[in-house]
């Protein structure tokens, strides 16, 4: 019973692959989407989630449910273990699939760039598995230390690390600080809060380093506002779980570090045999093929495109815009008609830091201050999935707004 | 700093030690309230968890949140491992805390019956993680299914056994019924559903066996509506995690097995020196005291207490009703009065099968179907522990009702 139709097979259910599928629905083609997960994430709000804001299915969805009606694409949860580009073949798990197109979307994964102490203690926040045992982490050390007599130990139990001034830094950072000052300051009557230590600890000279100067100034100036101390021109070199030393020799003695200081492609990404940067992500070519293999697109975290001589940002607005292109240009292989050269259209990016506080940089405008924050939770709302989703996280974040509370600090494992 | 206050500690904060604790918190005491979870479950919508309709923070809330405005409780997270009850001391991880008084609420754990290769293979369904590990086993099951080509492997995939006609049992089997014919059935269209099998398995010739009879009938009636296969005087003997094997050797090729034919006393109750019956429940006087020691109190689910020749049924009305008369004594020995005598008011059952149907019986009321499945949402929505979770969880129940959609079909961990 083998049809006729050509197969794509779209790899990563992220916000390229989704969006390819759903374009790629209105042709005459069978599709294949394939994740490691059953569920779309939406990862801008997974520091949400590690801070006891927001439950998981308030930022992941079923993929089953959001292509439910278009009944071409077939959903199939699985491990890509390789691609044969000659062979036209995907390998997941114990099976093979083969493929006319193929549209690789894999995404992104933490980059510790080979501090393999770093990677082995700290928490990463790229999966929802990561957020959830951040959570449980974070958690638990306040239980530990509400009744740890010894000061030391307790103070290591209150010493939370984020490094990377990033984005996913500053906005954990912020969420992390409003979640102790704000709400647990209020429970454990038996802790001296001026023990607990938020440090955002930062490589480079800035934080948020694709905002303008007056919005960096700005960030920090809040972030400082909220008890964090900011240490900017500050490599980590190790850490053994107990123990940060900084390059230097300084050392924090803390129980939680958090790695929000670098992105790579994913494994899969890497490992396959075409051209990879230095962060293995994919090199495409101004139509997002892969070279030699017209019928192989690449979008997402995962790719290495060239504009304004520096490579793309690997964030959302970059793979939706590539899942459009790629998925005309296959459209237009099935047509033959001329292909489409991909350029990103800019959006602009922003960041909360915490209640009524948030930097927005969009073309010529540049906010800080309440009215960039009340854009952040617009676009933000926007941006989820579906109207249940937007209504469950509005009204939690008007619960926290109103009594400073957190109803998902639970702990589920230790 | 030792205060002079008298201290009561409060093992557990369920139904009961929450109930006590607030109650004995108007009195001038110093409160220790202990649980090894950092949070209060509301354990008769745990089903709806491990069915995809809520997720974990909908039933389960912070103690410390709800106890935050009583400054003379202090809350302690950890796992009691002995009670001394001559030295007046709570062993409880490596600490021990001494006390005036002692209420025990420990509550129940899964009763297996000794039967071992069930325990290690199926499904309890009393804690979080029971509840999340068995969403995502059966999410996983349906995800091998959509690709599995042996059909007797695939049947086996889709075969799913709930052992225990009780409420948990009856709930649980028609939340399953509804997830898969109702939300999944639209989704995995290279499935037959036909191929599904839901099994309810019981051991005595009853389902419901405190409700009145036209109500027993028609929950089998409604069960048997919804697709589910009800099989009565069967026992379940063993289980390798493959073949569900019954008495009289009928076997029956499953992976998933839910287990809600039991309930015991948990393990630290079991423990204790005191008399205790075949379900490990302490055995207390009148007043609900352990003989021999009039300062330790003992409540809810781990406590046999006679009433009318027969224990009372392990539910949440008789925990909160015997915190309120422990609590009530405890504060009439501080004060030298007399102590009251404990008599439960039975407050009814009430069981849902699914959307419209339900079966409630209160006193001389005595109703199935729509009505019925109204009162069993108003009273579940009511006990909720505050106006958000009653918020969150209206809103995520009528976009079920109204959409077939269930959102929380997330596996998170396998």
């Amino acid at each position: 019973m083998k049809e006729q139709k050509p197969h794509i097979i779209i790899i990563g259910a992220g916000f390229g692959g989704i969006r390819a599928a759903r374009k790629l629905s209105k042709s005459d083609v069978r599709i294949t989407l394939i994740d490691k997960h059953n569920y779309h994430l939406f990862q801008p709000l997974l520091y949400q989630v590690s801070t006891a804001t927001l439950s998981i299915d308030d930022i992941a969805y079923p993929v089953r449910a959001m292509i439910k009606n278009q009944k071409s694409i077939l959903f199939r949860m699985g491990e890509v273990t390789k691609v044969d580009f000659a062979a036209k073949t995907v390998f997941i798990d114990t099976n093979e699939l083969s493929y006319d197109y193929l549209i690789l979307a894999p995404g992104g994964t933490t980059n510790f760039f080979g501090l393999d102490s770093i990677e082995e203690n700290s928490f990463g926040l790229k999966t929802l598995d990561e957020a959830v045992n951040l959570r449980n982490h974070i958690l638990h050390k306040f239980e530990l230390a509400s009744y740890e007599t010894d000061p030391a130990r307790r103070r290591a139990l209150l010493t939370f690390i984020v490094v990377g001034g990033g984005p996913t830094g500053v906005e954990s950072a912020g969420a992390l600080s409003e979640l102790i000052y704000l709400v647990m300051a209020k429970e454990y009557h038996t802790l001296n809060f001026k023990e607990v230590r938020i440090v955002l600890v930062e490589a480079s000279d800035k934080v948020l380093a694709a905002m303008p100067e007056e919005l960096r100034e700005a960030t920090i100036e809040k972030l400082i506002r909220k008890h964090i101390e900011v240490r900017l021109c500050v490599q980590v070199t190790e850490y053994d779980g107990q123990r940060l030393t900084l390059k230097g020799g300084e050392i924090i003695p803390t129980q939680t570090v958090i790695w929000a200081a670098g992105v790579k492609a994913s494994s899969l990404a890497a490992q396959l045999s075409c051209q990879h940067d230095s962060a293995g992500r994919i090199i495409v070519n101004e139509h997002l093929q892969i070279p030699d293999y017209p019928e192989v697109f690449a979008i997402g975290d995962a790719v290495h495109f060239q504009q304004d001589a520096r490579p793309l940002p690997m964030v959302a607005p970059v793979a939706i815009q590539q899942a459009d292109t790629a998925s005309k240009n296959i459209a237009s292989l099935l047509a033959n008609r001329e292909l489409q050269e991909f350029t990103y259209k800019d959006v602009g990016s922003m960041a909360t830091i915490g209640r009524n506080a948030a930097v927005v940089s969009m073309g010529k405008l540049k906010l800080d201050g309440f009215i960039a924050w009340v854009i952040w939770l617009f676009v933000h709302i926007l941006r989820l999935v579906d109207f249940r989703n937007r209504f469950v996280v509005c009204t939690k974040w008007v619960w926290e707004y109103l009594f400073y509370e957190r109803l998902v600090r639970l702990i589920t494992r230790q």
